[in-house]
């Protein structure tokens, strides 16, 4: 049976089941080390004010560090108490008694956890940030690495036109760049300091507010102390930024999945990142992105679980609000390992270019610019359109690509064909005729990548 | 650095952090009772069909019993290897040797999770019925218990109609009857043994399946070994299940949340169920209610996780059905604990009847059986309930409830409305009006009582 | 500007945005027939309970029978009135007067409107049984006129095994069984009657319930007037069973999207369910399977559009419940779309044969028979497992299948391999030897199917 | 029978029921005012570039013109053609004969429906923007004209402090400041042209891009063509800032419709935004509230919908995306329609000052100003915060308020507490406390109307 700080009211005890349903020690441990930052900011600050005094003020301090430094070398925070905030207390009070009494003048839980939840997610923004940086020079590496490598883009999954393989990567280059956006904005709304709203109202006290935004590194402080109390839209902020990232992942572990199949066949996975089977020694299992695929779905859970939490909710601090740390943690820790082990498995990753430039060669890739070309010599879009329709079923019915029809079976279909025609419908001929911004000639490529790379070290 | 048991395959080593994001050890060890008696029962049929020898078949059964019951001990089944099924072969070959490799012949990990994860839903189905129909006694003891006492049923929140609170109470009961009778259901599809499908194709072992289903207590077998493997609804089904059980307690829980408010005021939380603020002492805050309440958009989470990780999944197994596990083990927790904890509270929860018979007074409650009180003296509906429109306008413009309105005032509306109104007008009258079956009228009621008695017990 | 039915209370109008937000006609006509006919059963019930004359009674069933037949005629039942309750109301007033301002005594909206939800998704459910039996039948068709084929069997996308291209389908068989249970299911807990629930606590009147029960084909009736009112349980499971219906179809057209694909080629889309491209005209786009799979996000969207809107919800009825109908009704819309549309395109879906025979003949998709070959013939399964590991690295250096090994090359692998391996290394062989219930041997697959026709039709 | 302009590949017919299940005119004819404005563009840039005569790009532009004209006027763009897109090129066909074919040149419907959907949402995040505007405008508003009046604040529903309505309602202010915030961040991502990216791979033609992005309204134009025809980010961001802004919304109803009941009293609804019963006639129901905490339900759905159909999508073009447009479309009509019809209700509200001001008076809201008042006058505030809950607990015994109790009964528990304590404990001297920016007190309050006029206004 556990004591509790918040004690005095309550003439019954409290059972074992209730205090396990309602304690949150068990993951909010997780934020002892903001906790502790901001009860030294604060400490500092009510001494400064002359709250406090400047005695109690420094082994408040003092103890806070000496607890921070034990606390980094246990794994785990075990104790009967109910919360991270009480723990620390605790151990305060048990090093400098009454002084520590004294840290939680002018404060409240409410606004003591949403100033520990704001610095955590902060941390975590900045490290999802770097991971996904990291992850785009892989990219852009790969890329350059593979520039002259053509293979088959693909509309409903079905081959469509040849693009090169460095292009194809790069347009997860521009996903990866608007998560990084969106985390950085989540930035601008995170960091914003709570401290000094109290339970809801406000706090008697004469704070200086603005010392320990400084202290903290906060950008501004909260304007309503209601709204500071029981907003956690930046937590829900970063899950959704994390379920658009995932999603992203989910499609290159996909494709990244298709391309290593038998069938396909265009890249080679690293041993390390799959697996074998306890039946069937011959198979190279794609595990790792497989999982990361399915992990997909348990960050869409977390952002559901939140955004359900919060619906309906009256103001200002509701119990149920304990539900964001779980949810928030799983986030950052999926997150981050997703984003690891996709960039790891990257960098080792091979493209089998004969099999690619093979694809390329049967399956009508050349379509479209054989209606390109039509137009270009003089016929309409649609009529280019329809003509091409025809030629391709005719080849289909005879058992021919595009380039192993004869000149004179094409001109049945238009009189807009002539000889150049096969030069044109070579997949390389192709590609060089798009460089065009943002198309896959390798001048368009090329002058992406670079780009990328100014953007990424800037 | 883990050694794997499928590990013939590869050439390289697979580094750590792949290590860590793949394995599954940390949350499948839960399952470890179950994997065991499988185990323990594939072993047995192994022998009886001459596939291994009784001695083997021993040894193996002996194995694995002293396993399971180290494991019962141990808190914790670290190690470095990546999952139960293969923490336990380990184990099991450094007790008896060759003949526990022989364990997994005619057998794939893919079937053996897939039996595992059926026993344990199975086991948590049957331990979430019983917590349902503690919830239902106490349910049906409080409605009793408080048979006399009448309180405003609301809807859109505005008092409508007097009720009995047993009443109110009971409607609880019928929800609690159909989440039992969903995770009854589930049950039927849960308990079906996929033993006997191996990796996907089924096994080329002669295995007497039936016999194997009798051991482990399964209905049925499966009849189709690609979907016996790749299939998960049954855990899908649990979450569901699970879902709108919590609904259920979010809705009971929201409901005494605004009853125990200062404001409404009807019910006194037992002091164990709620807790103090660090800076407001006076507050009895709800959070048991609220956390279940806010647990409500965990388990939300999990279903949508699990639906969007099987989406689009092709047969057979893939490993993002890794995924299923901490889902579901997060669900089966969350749901009886909260099913236990919301017990525990009703047991004590006590009623003003003083507030609630006084607010019955007020808020002109008994509009609707003037109505019908006109109908039953002539009116048609729709006049009644015109004429019942200005009556109500008009006492609110003079400040009187109802029954505070002299009978001029009323015949001034209505030429249906005689003396014996105010009789009518009575709160616990209307109640005795309702005796019609499903209705609020006490002898309704009790029959309801006595009826969920029955069924509680058969 | 719109006159409500209810309008007594109020002295403001109602202004037009309103008016709009609050309206449900436009979507809840749909429930028309329901209505009429839920009306008609319970003024019979009215007359002969003597609570209305029978001439009254004649001449409401009259004037329902007649709108109902002008409804059955328009598309669309345009009006300024808030429900399609109101407008039938008034349509009816109308037609005979008084009599019809009857119709509405010992009822309230909410029972009402609880009635004729329950009545269109019994109607939907039925509807959606059949249309799986359809499937299924399909599926069945299907699976016995490809009976010879075989086809690479995949986990993790990697061929494993050969299995028959019939018990590939008929894995779809066993899914939509569990469907279908869970559809009828549902039905259970939506076949009973709420009408005589009133508002909230039941009806003063002396209704018979069986009565209209029994005219409306309902197996019970509802026990608690509050529950009655509240409850939307059974909307919410329908999506429910709508959504793990629509996971497993997007299963399916995943693969069947797969299978169609260059790469795998295995199975010809009829072109009536593909569509050409704009700009590609070689291209066969699987649009209609691509739809399908997307579309089950749409009926995910719907179940937690629901479960949110019941989460916290106080009894007994609140206005958010409306909410209910739009969700149910495009997830009808959807899923039986979707069932129609697969089934007729199942019909005329082809396998190319030869295609999937070559692909069995590569990719060491007999690596599992060769260790249980080797079981069989003395070793143990782990020793077999190893060493089949290393002949596949073998033959994959040496450019072989395993069939392409000599008898010397293997035997370097393990004693226990003999001449006779060859013959058993044939995938036809492999399909033979898995007859054992739930395999997928052919006769174990004839005797699926031959069950599934006795259940289809019992 | 429908014919389809990409219909020269196929040789069947295409059934009705594949052509309704396929065809998404019902909803995208929404676009065509941004499909005609992006053709108008597209066509001036292809005749600048001399891709089509200046004489065919007036016909064009003339003929758009005229189509959109006519557009405008009707309601409903019925045809029985596929898209939006088929249906104004015939139009336009009919127009301008075979000028109108050329139209097309450059561009695939991949482009083209990306770059209709994001001028779309450009338009959307307009309108959004100045709703939540004038939503804030209207709080300041409300805030200034109750700048007097103090209700008790609560947390856990329980009441905590006093503080100024006009502080609760700044909250909101503050949750839509952030609300507008992500709104217009999304436009960032959403105004980048993706016109030029043809069906994935880019065009052949020498299109000048920045033309059209300035003709058009674009920021930039997008960097790879792949990413540009894949990328529906832009449509999910809107529905998630949709989502938090519901989330928001659902919050403030839930306080009304609290607020609003007869327990708490301390808002009057305006009967224009409130419906009567049809049985209960004194109900004032406050529905539109409802309705909008109900439709938060409606908008997750939509962002789960659509984050379901992008996951695990292979590059470039699928059919599932057809999905977006109805998920965005209701949300957009949802948002819009919330906000608009909240932002009228909060127009007409008025508030009970003498009913918050008693509530302000009972139930121990000055527990925590006590306490602050013991620490200024020497205490610890652990200590503190220990007598305040003795003092409280013997107040309820003794069935008093605070600012009842006598000094010599306070003073048993303290010696910090002295004469001037009663002073201290009137509700509105903690308002006055509580000056510092954030708070509540009415100069902190009246600073951030101030900046907010501002803000907005800038």
């Amino acid at each position: 049976m556990s004591k509790k700080l918040w004690g005095g009211r309550f003439k019954e005890s409290i059972n074992d089941l209730v205090d396990r349903f309602n304690e949150s020690l068990s993951f909010d441990r997780r934020l002892y080390a903001q906790d502790i930052r901001g009860s030294i900011a604060h400490s500092r600050m009510l001494a400064k004010q002359g709250i406090i005094s400047d005695n109690d003020a420094s082994r408040i301090i003092d103890g806070l560090t000496e607890a921070k430094r034990e606390m980094d070398r246990k794994n785990h925070l075990d104790s009967d108490l109910e919360d991270v905030h009480s723990l620390i207390e605790k151990v305060l009070v048990a090093k400098v008694g009454a002084a520590g009494e004294k840290m939680h003048t002018a404060r409240s839980r409410n606004d003591q956890v949403a100033l520990d939840m704001r610095m955590y997610v902060r941390d975590a923004v900045t490290r999802v940030i770097n991971l996904i940086k990291e992850m785009q020079r892989v990219l852009i590496d790969l890329a350059e690495k593979n520039i002259d490598l053509i293979m088959p883009g693909y509309t409903h999954l079905q081959p469509a036109q040849p693009v090169l393989v460095a292009h194809h990567l790069m347009a997860y280059y521009e996903m990866l760049k608007r998560d990084k956006q969106r985390f950085y904005e989540d930035l601008k709304r995170v960091n914003v300091l709570p401290l000094g709203s109290a339970a809801l109202a406000g706090t008697t006290f004469d704070l200086d507010r603005e010392m320990v935004a400084d202290e903290l590194g906060f950008d501004s402080i909260s304007k309503n102390s209601m709204d500071a109390v029981s907003d956690r839209d930046f937590v829900i902020e970063y899950i959704f930024a994390g379920s658009v990232l995932m999603m992203h992942l989910s499609r290159l572990s996909e494709e990244m999945i298709l391309w290593s199949t038998q069938e396909f066949g265009i890249i080679n996975l690293p041993d390390a990142f799959c697996t074998g089977s306890s039946i069937m020694p011959q198979k190279k299992n794609p595990d790792i992105l497989e999982l990361i695929r399915g992990k997909t779905g348990r960050v869409y859970g977390h952002l559901i679980s939140l955004l359900t939490v919060m619906k309906g909710l009256p103001l200002t601090y509701n119990k149920d609000m304990q539900e964001d740390k779980e949810s928030l943690f799983d986030t950052v820790d999926t997150v981050e390992d997703c984003l690891s082990v996709i960039t790891l498995l990257l960098k080792e990753v091979s493209f089998n270019g004969d099999t690619m430039k093979q694809a390329c060669e049967k399956g009508y890739l050349m379509a479209t610019d054989l209606a390109d070309y039509m137009v270009v010599n003089g016929s309409t879009f649609r009529q280019a359109h329809d003509a091409v329709g025809k030629i391709v079923l005719y080849a289909i019915d005879n058992k021919k690509e595009l380039h192993e029809l004869k000149l004179e079976e094409m001109k049945q279909f238009s009189k807009h064909i002539k000889k150049d025609v096969f030069k044109w419908l070579e997949p390389a001929s192709a590609i060089k005729r798009r460089n065009l911004l943002g198309g896959t000639g390798s001048r368009a490529v090329l002058e992406c990548i670079k780009q990328a790379k100014m953007e990424i070290n800037s």
